[in-house]
């Protein structure tokens, strides 16, 4: 390896270490790097390093926000009868960029999965319950009316979504479960039995 | 895009303009290194800005270096009579990776491309002439045997190698070109045409 100077093969090691980045996609992105515009280089470097001191999360929602509270949480054109629960802030990216959600969030920041030692106590469990139950003395925490569980059609979410249904329907809360179907320009024949189980069970009149 | 943080959308945007990588993947190169120990992200931002100011080309044989000449041309151990001649810095390393190969190298830096407007004069051949001609009065480049053409076996590649021996040639120095014939591992049922034919012209006795 010493073919290789010691600030490439160091860019190649710190490419390594993400994932899907194997050695060969590393050293291909390090020569990349080399022959492109100095900006390319830069503004990652730039972008990198102020990643973890500019970014925390919203202490009401938890998601990823460089202000708090959040520019959602924040958003007075917002419903905020309607709470959607997920599991990372990428799924609440997600649900933003498709555009048709305009309620509240809650990040819980993982799943329940015990294999793993994750139980409710280390996900924002506890946070959510405060935001819905009214003793907690905020005023906004009465004015939830439906929680939308939008953790993934997983075995860990769905037990998830299943322990959340529990812990909220004493509190009087509506409490509702994304649909589950077939997805958008899927094809019937290779769909796998659960999911076409789930879109029969589901079908609605048409 | 507003419930993305700008400090993380930046390093998608810079992550996006990598070769091979797009949106989708960037976005999770980003969130992973949300998650990830400080050092993940630290690391690669150092190494990135050290990058172009710490690496320069060899004025020798033009590979990457961090000082000149670089670690190959000032080897002592190296066979000096023999000098291999390949298109770009990520071929001189796989040749070195390989580990069989104990002589010099040139760098040309790109291939013949009259269509892209790449001609003689936009890559490094001016300068492995140089290295050839004993007129240049340096002793070393007397001591030259073999100039082995390690361009790759592409249609740029080949006609660069040509070039290159027509101007070689007439100095007397011996040229060979890198062997063609079924990689090792491959299957003769799914090798290519020109492939087969190749490995059948270049047959050697067993």
């Amino acid at each position: 390896m010493n073919s290789i100077p010691k600030p490439i093969q160091d860019l190649i090691q710190a490419f390594s270490r993400l994932p899907g980045i194997g050695p060969k996609t590393a050293q291909r992105l390090a020569m990349h790097l080399l022959t492109a515009s100095d900006a390319v280089a830069r503004d990652l470097s730039n972008a990198l390093k102020d990643l973890k001191t500019s970014t925390t999360f919203c202490s009401t929602c938890f998601h990823l926000t460089t202000e708090n509270p959040c520019s959602i949480c924040s958003d007075s054109y917002r419903d905020t009868s309607l709470l959607c629960v997920v599991e990372e802030p990428v799924d609440l990216i997600s649900i933003e960029k498709a555009g048709s959600y305009k309620g509240l969030y809650h990040v819980l920041h993982g799943h329940l999965s015990p294999i793993d030692g994750i139980g409710p106590q280390n996900l924002k469990i506890h946070e959510l319950l405060s935001r819905l139950q009214p003793s907690n003395g905020s005023q906004k925490a009465t004015m939830i009316r439906e929680v939308i569980l939008a953790t993934n059609p997983t075995m860990e979410g769905e037990s998830t979504a299943h322990y959340l249904l529990s812990q909220i329907k004493p509190l009087g809360i509506k409490v509702t479960r994304i649909a589950r179907g077939l997805p958008s320009g899927a094809n019937i024949e290779y769909a796998d039995d659960v999911t076409l189980t789930q879109a029969m069970e589901g079908r609605k009149e048409f």
